[in-house]
């Protein structure tokens, strides 16, 4: 990555945004992105894999911050301590550019089969990837199940509630976690 | 569908489970699955959109049967209790002959991209719909939305369970789900 584009990433985000919503995502190439951000082809698939990825760049290392996380929390954290610790670094790299286009890439992402699929898969990845990490630490499998479940909401419904309302999403995603884990409790005891 | 095929439908899925286990999801075609189940390809298309729609058909019917049990449960009925209701009414059509190709088409599902993502979108689907059937009886959004979640999870590890262990899903999944729930409620202790 070119030291001459030090925003590339951002102006072929933007730029895919405003064509998919234009003229629809299906109708949308590769080309036309780079065109619209004022570079390259080769300069867009050394940021993404393909279009799609515009939309969901950054999930591999989005669930690798949740797994360091959740490996390097103190030994006597509680399955939702675990899950608590995931979601704040996961959060922590969320930008105000990201914040910015947020509410465009979900109405495009809403609006085609095939990227809602992508986003529940998203959701199921950080799911197992937490998961994982907690069965890692010889959490119990079921606690584990139940406690990534619970943190998956949380990070859904933290980026949605951030998108409206700002703030630092690290701070947003623990009140989200402490008020799905205070219904949870309700609704189970 | 014509009398003269009554078991089509079965005879379909099994021509494709063993297509795809042969030579891979991506290299079987409709008219491959017809001719092996000794049918033609306009019945195939009676019964299913796509090759896709052999593994997950009825997605459709299961959310309604989901959606209709929450709505016709009793007024005082609890959150976790719509979610017992909606799993039951929901595992009660499954029949032997679906747990006997369960295991292999879950092979399937795990070895392709594009059909995780599609499995993933279907628990998403599924959780929407017990989330709305919820709401529209007065559940709080946040609880509703948590006991769906918690009601998929138990959905999900039910039919696995049932493929290992058989007996009858509806019972599996009131297992589960009690399961589930003394989890979560230890995990919110």
């Amino acid at each position: 990555m070119g030291r001459w584009e030090p925003d590339a990433r951002d102006r072929l985000v933007r730029a895919a945004l405003d064509l998919f919503g234009e003229q629809g995502y299906e109708n949308t190439s590769v080309v036309q992105i780079a065109e619209r951000a004022g570079l390259t082809k080769s300069t867009f698939f050394r940021h993404f894999r393909d279009k799609r990825e515009v939309l969901f760049g950054g999930q591999e290392a989005l669930a690798e911050l949740m797994t360091g996380a959740i490996a390097a929390a103190p030994e006597d954290t509680r399955p939702l301590g675990l899950v608590e610790a995931a979601l704040a670094a996961a959060a922590a790299p969320f930008t105000d550019e990201q914040r910015a286009i947020g509410p465009r890439r979900l109405v495009v992402i809403a609006g085609n089969d095939e990227l809602r699929e992508r986003a529940a898969l998203k959701s199921a990845g950080f799911a197992v990837a937490m998961t994982d990490a907690m069965l890692r630490r010889g959490v119990a499998e079921q606690e584990a199940a139940v406690a990534a479940q619970l943190g998956v909401l949380a990070f859904d419904r933290s980026y949605e509630t951030w998108l409206e309302t700002g703030g630092d999403l690290v701070e947003v995603a623990r009140r989200v976690l402490g008020d799905v884990r205070a219904t949870a409790r309700e609704l189970t005891a």
